[in-house]
């Protein structure tokens, strides 16, 4: 506690005398970091290393001077003053519970993130990227050239529904493509009669015949993501393998509704109303279904590693800056 | 018209074929993927690459294929299949209108994007980095660091703040870190007393103080953002360049919010309530000031060029994270 004082004071000192030696180089119109005399400011600069609340004061504080200290014309001056800058920067990092000394993680999903363990990828781990997007943002244009480019396996919606269709010996008990697009538990349309319900209500060991289908998806993407290297669209994967405690990269294309409304018109042959009709609808089927088997919210960039918006790349840039994320 | 027919023709009949053979090489357990014998597949594959709507599917048909030739073991028959794979791949992109054609760009937005034209970096360009945040997130820790590594300034409200008092003469003037807690125009709070708003309405000229901050703050970012290379935190920067027409790169970093709650209990040294009840107010100033003065919804991913999620890859990990996709 005694030493700490000390430092602090040690540190204060320092501080003021490189602000006071930056001014004298550069002489800012702005005048001085510290106006207030040199006792009044290591005082100020002492409850500022001590106070941690305040840690971020402190902080901007340095910024300020170091800003000043980077237009310093003279190469052998500013050299000076930025080495004394570091070499304070290092002292206050080495004081305990000062600004940048406690991280921000959430062990278990660091854990699972591939993108922040590049190095560390182990024989057994595989890459596999989770790719949700919103309709229109061109996520599985983007998806499809990255697998190409990456020489990974693709697998989306009609291949899920492909492959699950020839696993099952019964084939209606996976189409998994019509379910999703008909997802609403709660409209008349998922109803059937009830004779129909019941038979399948049976068939699938008690379950509604969507989470039977839920679980087998889960099931083959899990499978997958534990033996080979592939991009998953869609179907809450990342969620399902978080949950399964199976690393991967959890990625979120999106793209702003006027310019989406724009590719859905030109690729789909829409004209506006329809295009913005129909954008609508996927949205909300999407956040639906997200939300109904997750229990998230669709879309929050805090549910994804790394959120992109394609519109603000071009499909080729987002390929390139997500290769360069996973440093590729 | 006559050529095209020819032409789907003719890649149908390349595509079936290049199952039947792939499906030789590997006996997949899961048959061909196109079972129903070459002259309907033929017909349905040219009516998929004709119809642009069902683009998509042409498209899954092809991973299947190229799925499966990947796991070929024998690998002069792999190459051999993945190369014909490759060249139908080609073939199809020079088709009219098929997938992957409609690029997705926000023309204006692109051109600004620093991230997305690295290589087209002009002379004239500064880097500047806008970074939005959660409080709790460890977003300014992230700036403050990036900054640092690239050696280029770093500007947080703070600094703002003590800035724009000593540009302006009058020192009441800009408040601004004061002005950004207080915010709320329709509270009691921000009011005053009658004779002291009439005072400053006409300081302002004419314009409401917060405004007039908001504005003098507008200012200064697109002057920052022009003569030198930094990092901008908060302050709807990103907005207010895009408005400008000002080049700059768009971050928003967040996480979840129970990891949010646990930063802020270390950092502030406060008690779960505490950080829950303090967090849970700074997002409402936050979103409040973003949905003012830009209109748009404060922390939607399609606002962003890229949004990270700091709790997936921790302080360093993010910082290499943005260094990796900004090329540095």
């Amino acid at each position: 506690m005694e030493d700490n004082q000390k430092k602090y004071t040690e540190l204060a000192n320092r501080i003021y005398d490189l602000d006071g030696a930056v001014y004298e180089c550069v002489g800012s119109s702005l005048g001085r970091t510290f106006t207030g005399g040199r006792e009044r400011t290591v005082r100020t600069l002492s409850m500022l290393m001590y106070t941690k609340p305040d840690g971020h004061l402190l902080r901007s504080e340095l910024a300020l001077i170091s800003n000043m200290a980077r237009t310093i014309k003279n190469k052998e001056e500013k050299s000076r003053m930025m080495t004394e800058y570091n070499e304070i920067l290092m002292e206050i990092e080495k004081l305990p519970d000062v600004f940048g000394k406690v991280d921000i993680l959430d062990d278990e999903r660091v854990r699972l993130n591939l993108a922040a363990k590049r190095e560390k990828l182990s024989e057994n781990d595989h890459l596999v990227i989770c790719i949700s997007r919103t309709q229109g943002s061109a996520g599985n244009d983007i998806g499809f050239e990255l697998a190409d480019n990456l020489k990974i396996n693709y697998y989306d919606v009609e291949i899920f529904d492909q492959v699950m269709k020839r696993l099952e010996a019964d084939k209606d008990a996976v189409n998994d493509a019509e379910n999703f697009v008909d997802f609403n538990k709660y409209t008349k349309k998922s109803g059937g009669s009830l004779k129909t319900r019941f038979r399948e209500f049976n068939r699938y060991h008690g379950l509604p015949k969507q989470d039977a289908v839920f679980f087998n998806m889960s099931d083959l993407i899990c499978n997958l993501a534990k033996t080979e290297d592939c991009i998953i669209m869609g179907r809450c994967a990342d969620m399902i393998l978080k949950n399964n405690h199976i690393p991967h990269i959890s990625l979120f294309i999106s793209a702003p509704f006027s310019v989406r409304v724009e590719h859905i018109m030109a690729v789909r042959n829409m004209n506006l109303k329809q295009a913005v009709r129909f954008l609508k609808k996927m949205d909300r089927q999407h956040r639906k279904y997200y939300q109904f088997y997750t229990g998230e919210k669709w879309g929050k960039p805090e549910n994804y590693d790394l959120c992109i918006n394609s519109a603000n790349y071009g499909i080729k840039e987002t390929i390139d800056v997500i290769r360069r994320m996973i440093g590729k």
